[in-house]
């Protein structure tokens, strides 16, 4: 029988934000009594730790004991069912970003066990696997949370959930939905001064850490598309898929082909002059360039790419690689709800993580 | 024996927010099969309307049916005995400013009712009556949420709530907390343009409906004084009282006395030169004034009053009578966790009102 006075984790991946979430799930275990957070399965793609009789994993060497495991994960049936007969409530934390984990929440869902998550694949792949994810939750009563997949831990899918649910009309969503993106054309475009050359910024982005390994994998949208398409299926638009809408992306066709993020980077100042002159015909209006992410509900439009906004607008006047969400809702009228700050990085994603994790032992 | 499948609403409360949130409260109860909302026992100060059956009240004529109620409200006493022994879980929706309800919140968590409120007397009052309120609230188990007691729907109280309990370090909280003050101030020293006399910017103010009856009420900072105390609480400091700590008051010394808001507004122009002045001053350094709270957490330093900020700011750019909440946290670095957005009116206020319930249900 499920006692209610204990909860149990299970945790796929052990990467970045999987790291940060293990150090604040063990402080977090340390301060609460009840009910008792045990850890009991944590796994990579080819290692696990757990025990036949559910009993508990030390948090605080989890990763450390994991990587010298010579344990394989179970296949996925194998898992579900493992979980779903555990002796308590059980939450399911995966920290990876594989489509595959992500295509099994039902079958977890199904069978009572609850899912948290910052992976974009499940809520922004297809509309079916959307479908099926919420049709799971609605017939076993588990509950799936993913603050972290938009906006990392700032409140954006929460703050959705509450002006949807309360009855409010969400007319419009927009925003700066990526660090990278926020970064480049922060330092590309500032509200003061000039920037630098286009190409340059990108190496600096890259050098200092806030682009994918291969650049390109921010450069075409499909992050900021995949966020968006979570927050208009929330919003009520029943998006097919991240590329069923207009995404612009940054990479020049001719690079395209590249075979490598290095020889994209060495190949990109050749492109320079088309970004150069986005920038001054926004400038001649007196205005900068962004890269943003807009949901216009009324008329079903989403879309993604370079936009001019005044050098006074919010979005303009960001700082380093924050984020900016608005929401233009009936009830706030003109004004919109403002969610901005740091959109991406371990411990503000494992924030989210750990924030939805205390939504489902409240 | 308590259903899980019927959650009992009890309203204490008819005036703008209250309205409001019956509104909401249709339509949410209209939307929910599982678990069912009805509504039992709704009150003002002097009519009430309930059933010693429990059976429930139709939402959508209530206020009317209040109106022409010739029931009184019970005694706090026999209300707690009524309600704690109701056949459900119920919640209290207390959406008055009362002191006297705020005071009765222990008696009725004791008792396993739940609370929400957008009402800030209670968690902004003495100290005791605070740990009275989380005391009864850990020995019983019943709920307490009070979202819209800062900053109205704006996700704020959850969003420090959220800080804290994943183990952030919230370091400093600034903001604009008073939709009144703002639009004062974003008229009086605009960031572009001049703005009117102080006292023309009052009047007009109170001619808006941005003011309280008798504007004295927004000018002395006890509004936003009741809310900085809540937010210092939250994140951890002993904060004795909203008088504790320094609140600069907009009223001129000679101006207390004033027997009305008339005679005060007819009188305020007198003193419009030691405004302008303070206004001058910050334009001569580049700056424009705002009416602020912040709270410093490592100092301990809670303080209400006028302070200046760069055009560029967030605070300066802020539009209409929109509230502005910024947290700097170890986690998020230099750049804050910012909320912006209508912290006054009914809609919205409700709207905090409404997304608490859900909290409750989930």
């Amino acid at each position: 029988m499920a006692s209610t006075q204990r909860v149990l984790i299970a945790i796929i991946g052990v990467g970045g934000v999987g790291k940060c979430f293990l150090g604040q799930l063990q402080a977090l275990a340390a301060r609460r009594s009840a009910p008792q957070l045990d850890l009991f399965y944590i796994s990579t793609s080819k290692k696990a730790i757990y025990n036949d009789d559910y009993s508990s994993i030390k948090i605080e060497d989890a990763a450390e004991v994991l990587a010298k495991s010579s344990k394989t994960p179970p296949p996925t049936e194998k898992l579900v069912e493992y979980l779903s007969s555990a002796p308590a409530r059980v939450v399911l934390v995966d920290n990876t970003s594989s489509q595959d984990v992500a295509e099994s929440y039902p079958l977890f869902l199904r069978r009572g066990v609850n899912i948290i998550t910052p992976n974009k694949k499940a809520f922004s792949g297809s509309y079916d696997l959307w479908r099926d994810i919420f049709g799971a939750v609605a017939t076993s009563g588990a509950k799936v949370f993913h603050e972290s997949s938009v906006g990392a831990g700032l409140p954006v899918i929460s703050t959705l959930k509450d002006l949807v649910e309360t009855g409010d009309q969400v007319k419009r969503i927009e925003g700066v939905f990526s660090g990278t993106m926020s970064f480049l054309f922060n330092s590309f475009a500032p509200t003061e001064g000039s920037g630098g050359k286009w190409s340059d910024e990108v190496r600096k982005a890259k050098e200092l850490g806030y682009t994918e390994p291969d650049p390109r994998d921010d450069l075409n949208g499909l992050d900021v598309a995949r966020k968006l398409t979570i927050l208009a299926r929330l919003a009520g638009l029943e998006v097919a898929s991240p590329t069923s809408f207009p995404v612009q992306s940054l990479i020049p066709k001719e690079l395209e082909s590249c075979e490598s993020g290095q020889e994209f980077l060495d190949k990109l100042h050749h492109f320079d002059d088309q970004m150069e002159k986005t920038k001054k015909e926004a400038e001649a209006e007196g205005k900068v360039i962004r890269f943003v992410g807009s949901i216009d509900i009324p008329t079903k439009t989403v879309k993604v790419g370079l936009e001019k906004f005044d050098r006074g607008h919010p979005i303009s006047s960001l700082k380093g690689s924050d984020n900016i969400i608005s929401f233009y809702t009936e009830r706030y009228g003109n004004n919109p709800l403002i969610i901005q700050g740091a959109g991406a990085g371990g411990e503000v994603t494992a924030m989210g993580v750990t924030s939805d994790l205390l939504k489902v032992l409240a």
